[in-house]
């Protein structure tokens, strides 16, 4: 239940051609089951602190089997987890981080996308999930 | 004044049998008097992201001797210490950390829980600390 | 194949007890398969500064299936991998700290003393680990 | 004077082929010339402490324009840079670790190659920068 390192080669490299697509440069991360990075790219012109975001963005999302957006939405002020984000060495909770699923419906992993508008980052995050299961609608 | 380590067992064991009877799975953590970690127990397919916040919940709340769900009502924004989740590497405000007394009314530790509803959290903490000195209710 | 919380238990309490019968305090540490924390004790009177040496003994078991003790002959200076204790936050390349094997010879985990000598640390390990799978001398 | 993306993938997958004949799982990282993250595989059943220290290989190597082997060298005991390793957030100074060169002769990155022996892990990453720019031998 674990992605495989063929499958996350697979998923950057569509959610890189989802980002072509949409004329925006991102950095893409995906972690595995364990939330350890499995495969990462950086694309040219993309921000320098775009790095980390993706990278947290995927931790995030394995670490509570939850898609970053939705999270953000349960931490802002007066929710029920407010500044959640000072765990786990920094979360980052919005938009941008999905769960990877695999046919069996086991989380095998997550992607991050950051460096486009929110909406951009979610939309390219989808299609590399997409590219393992073919689930999610943008 | 310092929760023994056969103490610091009891109320883990504790608070995992409230978990199991909620049907909820949890990660466990009491810190001692010195807010040092004393015990701790992840269980089985419970969030991977809940192993920090359970110990910084029990953390937090010997920092400031109180239930994190009080101090995360002082530290929203406008609040009287807004984001004193800052500090100390990271607090965590939010329900599920509650301080540990004995029969002479000291507080000899905490005990954090992470992993359910806030509630359930909260509600596991509360009977962690019971198995002490049976004083809260739920 | 990753160690459960009933038999991070077991192996946490075997450990404790071979403590107990060697007279001596310590901390111990045990990892799942993802060298996450699974659970943790802290005798009483033990060091404050073990409780991270256990933790990070466990970690790094695990990180490179191997005993901390045989990492280390390979980081002394002039060793191949001298100094690899800078990675990983951290790494603790002395006596205390062995992989937990099942049945299946497959690595579920790791196990981390400290408060000991090096030799009681190991043999407090080793007790710990024997508890799952019977297959090491001290 | 800076690696592209297309490049730095070119460089990770011959590099994870040359693994793959070599018969050895690893993580493969490598970063720009600005010493950033660029791209990253870790490969299926690879040391899970090999993360960290493929990147941190990588970064070392452009920290100091140096295979991470020479650094090594002088941070010994008596060296003239002795534990040079603390800076920089840990570096590492094993071999595995070497600057990517272009046409032009200019340091575009490096690539740090963590999981197998010093000398597998060295001629991994030579197998990846030669992809750029044929110039070293194993």
């Amino acid at each position: 239940n674990d992605i495989t390192h063929n499958d996350a080669l697979k998923a950057l490299l569509t959610a890189k051609q989802k980002a072509e697509e949409l004329n925006v440069v991102v950095n893409i991360a995906i972690v595995d089951a364990g939330a350890n990075l499995k495969s990462f790219i950086r694309m040219d012109e993309s921000f320098l602190g775009s790095i980390d975001i993706a990278i947290k963005k995927a931790k995030t999302s394995r670490y509570f089997n939850i898609a970053t957006g939705d999270l953000g939405k349960l931490s802002q002020p007066g929710g029920i987890i407010y500044n959640i984000e000072h765990s786990n060495g920094g979360l980052i909770t919005f938009p941008g981080g999905i769960p990877i699923i695999n046919q069996n419906k086991n989380i095998i992993g997550a992607i991050g996308v950051s460096g486009g508008t929110i909406e951009q980052d979610r939309d390219i995050a989808i299609a590399g999930a997409n590219a393992i299961l073919n689930q999610l609608k943008n």
